[in-house]
């Protein structure tokens, strides 16, 4: 059975869901943050990254985000998380994906992992100060450009909607009004709605 | 035909020697970053994000480097440049992609693209400061741990050599010692003598 080391608050949250719509059968496992838990040995011998998500499978640990969501969406093809029969369509799919990873979660990271760029504490709060701009930036061109509707890449629900919803959480704590953007916000509200997304978002809580 | 826009000295080359080895019809097309050809409207209209790589199909313009990778590999499936019927192995192969374009990419980059993330000058001294720490450790990582041998990957050359080649080649412009890495070093020399990768770099370079 598929196990996923999640921690709450964190991206992991979206390869979480995905298995759970995929109807995946797995078991989820917390790493805890607030113990450092994922800077122990035993965690480290799972994901040298010492991040989540990290993904046990049958064959072997799987990380990354998008790597493990498109995995998801290849495991359950009669899902359709993804075309996958379409290259061209699944590469507009993965570049949202790659935007999500290296840029706007890149950007999210510096209003609190400041350490990990640099060792003065006065860098630390300049890069806190500008998170809003680019969290900011990185939305109007996802609500401008790239926000297909209904979902993030059009008429089918796909492994773009629980990362764009996850990182879509984040704007309120990285001071950014999520009323800038109608199409993002309504999305957010409309994944909430969801049973797969509810059951994923009580666990976490739990 | 492709027309792949790249920029010298950026991770475009990594898409630059895909499309080679695939024996792809295509076209490269240079933005001169000197005359910030790209934030000139024309460009913006192509990739809004203002960067390369971007690679114009017949059906849409797709951005971001390990989409457009696996683009090449899913669209010449005949060259074998990733295990396209195994989603285990290609989601290995996607997580690599993702670790560098996350991670490695976006911890070159606080050398000289620190007005990204802070506005204050002494900040992004201080993030020049640490990229030769945080580049070290990342490598240390991929030689440890990541690099099978005698591809990135394994047995086979698959898109993940080209990228980690093209990343590699930052190492000491970044303040990094390459011969600490002896499995990536070599691996940098085994492909410069690829003549895919022999022609694209005189054609970058020209």
């Amino acid at each position: 059975m598929l196990k996923l080391f999640y921690a709450p608050g964190t991206c992991s949250l979206a390869s979480h869901i995905a298995l759970e719509e995929a109807g995946a059968a797995y078991e989820a496992r917390r790493v805890d943050f607030a113990k450092a838990e994922q800077t122990t040995p035993e965690y480290l011998a799972i994901n040298p990254k010492g991040r989540v998500p990290a993904l046990v499978t049958d064959r072997g640990i799987l990380t990354e985000t998008p790597a493990i969501l498109a995995y998801v969406a290849q495991s359950f093809p009669e899902k359709r998380l993804a075309p996958l029969d379409d290259p061209f369509e699944f590469a507009r799919l993965q570049s949202f994906l790659s935007y999500l990873c290296s840029t706007v979660h890149v950007a999210h990271a510096h209003a609190r992992r400041g350490p990990r760029w640099a060792d003065d504490p006065a860098a630390h709060e300049a890069m806190k100060a500008k998170v809003p701009q680019n969290m900011g930036d990185c939305f109007a061109l996802i609500e401008s450009k790239m926000f297909a509707g209904p979902f993030v890449m059009g008429e089918n629900y796909t492994i773009a909607d629980p990362y764009l919803f996850t990182i879509a959480n984040w704007l309120e704590g990285d001071g950014v009004d999520p009323g800038r953007f109608p199409k993002v916000l309504d999305h957010r509200n409309r994944m909430v709605a969801r049973p797969a997304v509810a059951k994923v978002l009580a666990a976490v809580q739990a």
